[in-house]
């Protein structure tokens, strides 16, 4: 089996993505991490920043799975191989492997490309032979394979079948337009196994492991496609992290991995790789800076979240009636879900998983359940705001939870002056342990300028703030559709010595909902610290 | 074939959806104007708010195409039938159609359900045949069915046995914890078939025809199996609007209608329904409350965007032969993305899309793509807010745009004052047409009070811009990756007399990025009015 992973190459036609060299190197660092076999690091000869790419990996990066792959053309129509500069940046990019890209669809040969048939041919042949006389293992991925056997299968069967013969070591069937179905993906593998066995004088099953899959993911099933060429026999398949790609994005590899490892009981990655999906996923995003699918099959934070009341219950009983795979498999976790539509059992076991036993006190259950409903009503969500609902929960528990300080008032200002300098400054006026305290801070915005404030007025009181940073802010504008009109929530991700923490602010005023996230913040990250470990 | 959406109850189950009444309304009605032929309303039983969706419903709601389901389970156990209060709602609902779940995996209606195997299927018969004898039309969703069949086939296939004998119309096969592949569905229909045939001494054919599918996603391949079952004569699918459900979701109405209506060939909508997809799946969002996915198949923003200059110079040539099908049929466009990695093709061809032909100006031409590459390096995005890229496209091309009006200052304020009320206010000072103003406004955030006093400022000189409107507002937090530190992007959606536009803005502090998306904002507007019609 040959996991290929394109994230560098095909990942990065992604609308939004743009890596830099070491984005590139990092991200091809977690590939290897996760176990893929080949990486597709970018199109040396077109790309000057894949050029770097390489030539930095070459010394840089010490991978203990996979194999560099960089990705080109064949040689231009009418033009002698030793003297196509961008056949020659594909050797110089020196790595073990090469993957060309063919046109495989007649229409695209003629009208694209512009170039006959015939010469098509010719030009695979010879850049294959040349690649692989240069001691090069050698891929065709060919283009548009699909819809060109569609059109005229002996002229597809023959681009592939010529690749082979000159020395690839695999034919790549690429759902370019990804307008497959996976019934046809499987009718079709039969076909061409047959067709290749037939042309190059080999069996079935030898044709068959010949073959490559490489799918787009426009009708919704590239992970499925790509199952079912794999069920059908072809050992080598393309995919990205996430599925990131043109249009609707190639093959999720976390998905297609899990299916064919879990579901099959195929050996797909090497031993204690496929724990590191949800690590590798979610990293790959950050650096992509594409915010991670809540809801992606294996890898999603919601993917092993239960929050309906009728199965809330029953989880109780046994996790496993409810789950596909073990989320601990592949790095995730199940997670209770605290939202209006579960109730009081939700709540009971969410408060269970933060250490609290909720089921021995009704009343302060009750009267939980009760405040979460109506702040949801309101805009607020705790779904993701961990910290700030279980001070909810301890305030009820306790008959009120002591802040470490109150607030008497804040200001903050932004100012863009006459040379176009961008100013921001808060002023905030507290009580701390009876005393009243009033600090003034700058910052590089109006959110960053009350909490430097704001740790200015406590750090006396708190030396051990100084410890927590603040790791991610996220903004949401709700819109009125609940007839309240809109408001922002904001979500604050802090980091400290105890781990991570996660507070959440609702406010038609961005500055006052980044308030309440921040005082959540602190409060939390302060009653960590003043617990019994 | 039946269409079934269970939008608004298994839908409603997605992480982050809470929906009102009004939202239940206006989502059915998107439905049925997209030619579903069932909607699943809710729990009428369970849930008070989907009682109180039934009732309006019946009287505000003139379907088209769909008729209501009532959702609820089976009695309860050792109760008879017409002591039931949960049966009784569902009759209250007076819906023309009932589904009820039953379970259908022994280990969940032993250890969920807590009662026996035949009192389970005796729980089955008696509410099915009591709600037909009733005059309602009944499905039944045997839950965790292929878990079930799988460890125990016979008791599985009894219950759908069971329904159907007792006058159900349609068993419905449900993947509820969605670790299915489509080979395995393909399988287990064919079986299933088999069984229900010779246990209901009806042909395979009818037997095949009266089973149901509902595919959770979390194989990443809900369509898929969706796909499959139908594939395999299974004429009743229930999926959501944009897959929205638990976990990974559901089985996409939009990808697996469109698969089957464009790919198979199946008449699945009514006539004239198909190209309301891309409407109805971004106003179901909307009131979801959920970002669209950009690369969703057929109806992301992103699904027919071309952005890699591979593509994009050929587009040029044939744009049949890169789209897996056109994407008007769908109620979709095709786009051209300006990116760094499409360079001077795509600005050329995206500015043609505008009416600006820069073919004609290739220094013009060369100086928009280097600024583009050097503000995206910033973290600016072009892919979204077309209205800034025309302005940029046009001041280099005139040699500078001349703005409405000139910044000098401005300041804006937000204060939590001592009796807990929180104001924004902000002051601005610009030079219009030689005047320098000086105006103020209050706002329920800081950006809004920005935008309310550079509208004070300018409308003596600019009484069109009383007709703008802020229609959305979009926050997003870009972390520095690509080592300049964390910068706030923010994007501007403006509806006026031309329809809507979007700006961006770029810069550490939130009110200087959303400053700049006003300013591109307005500047736009207006230059639209004295454009030329």
């Amino acid at each position: 089996m040959q996991v290929y992973d394109t994230t560098l190459r095909d990942g990065a036609q992604r609308e939004g993505i743009s890596y830099s060299v070491v984005d590139k190197l990092a991200v091809a660092r977690l590939l290897d991490d996760f176990g893929v076999g080949f990486i597709e690091g970018g199109w040396p000869g077109a790309l000057p920043k894949d050029t770097e790419f390489f030539r930095r990996a070459r010394t840089e990066l010490n991978l203990k799975h996979a194999l560099f792959v960089a990705f080109g053309a064949t040689r231009k129509a009418d033009t002698a191989i030793d003297k196509d500069p961008q056949v020659r940046a594909l050797l110089d990019a020196e790595t073990p492997v090469v993957t060309l890209v063919a046109k495989s669809d007649v229409r695209h040969v003629e009208r694209a490309l512009r170039t006959t048939l015939d010469e098509n041919l010719a030009m695979v042949r010879d850049t294959v032979a040349f690649l692989v006389a240069e001691g090069r293992r050698v891929f065709l991925d060919c283009e548009h394979f699909f819809d060109g056997y569609h059109l005229d299968p002996r002229y597809a069967t023959e681009v592939a079948a010529t690749a082979l013969a000159a020395g690839a070591e695999a034919a790549v069937m690429c759902d370019t337009n990804g307008g497959m179905l996976p019934s046809a993906i499987t009718r079709v593998v039969g076909e061409v196994s047959g067709r290749l066995a037939a042309r190059l004088g080999i069996s079935v099953d030898e044709a068959v492991a010949k073959l490559g899959i490489h799918c787009q993911n426009d009708t919704g099933c590239a992970v499925a496609n790509t199952v079912a060429a794999v069920e059908a026999g072809v050992p080598h398949f393309q995919c990205t992290a996430n599925g990131y790609g043109e249009r609707a994005g190639n093959a999720d590899l976390f998905a297609v991995v899990g299916n064919l490892q879990l579901k099959l009981g195929l050996p797909v990655l090497p031993d204690g790789c496929l724990d590191q999906m949800v690590r590798v996923s979610h990293a790959i995003a950050e650096i992509a800076n594409i915010a991670p699918d809540t809801h992606q099959a294996y890898v999603g934070s919601s993917s092993f979240a239960h929050k309906a009341g009728l199965h809330a219950s029953a989880i109780k009983v046994d996790p496993l009636l409810y789950n596909h795979v073990e989320p601990e498999v592949v790095g995730n976790d199940m997670r209770i879900l605290v939202t209006e539509m579960a109730g009081r059992a939700s709540v009971e076991l969410k408060s269970r998983e933060l250490g609290i036993d909720l089921g021995a006190h009704p009343e302060a259950l009750s009267r939980v359940t009760a405040k979460i409903k109506q702040l949801e009503a309101g805009g607020w969500s705790f779904e993701a705001a961990d910290a700030s609902f279980e001070l909810l929960v301890r305030a009820e528990l306790n008959g009120g939870v002591t802040r470490p300080f109150a607030l008497e008032s804040y200001r903050v200002q932004v100012e863009h002056r006459e040379d176009g300098a961008v100013v921001s400054e808060a002023t905030v006026k507290v009580r701390v342990r009876g005393e009243r305290i009033i600090a003034a801070a700058e910052g590089n915005g109006p959110v960053n300028a009350l909490d430097e404030a704001l740790r200015v007025a406590l750090v006396k009181h708190y030396p051990e703030l100084s410890t927590f940073e603040l790791a991610d802010y996220k903004v949401r504008i709700l819109e009125g559709s609940h007839g309240t009109g809109a408001v922002t929530r904001v979500l604050l991700e802090t980091a400290g010595g105890n781990g991570d923490w996660t507070t959440v602010g609702v406010h038609e005023n961005v500055v006052e909902a980044s308030w309440h996230a921040l005082v959540d913040a602190l409060s939390y990250g302060l009653s960590q610290q003043h617990l019994p470990a």
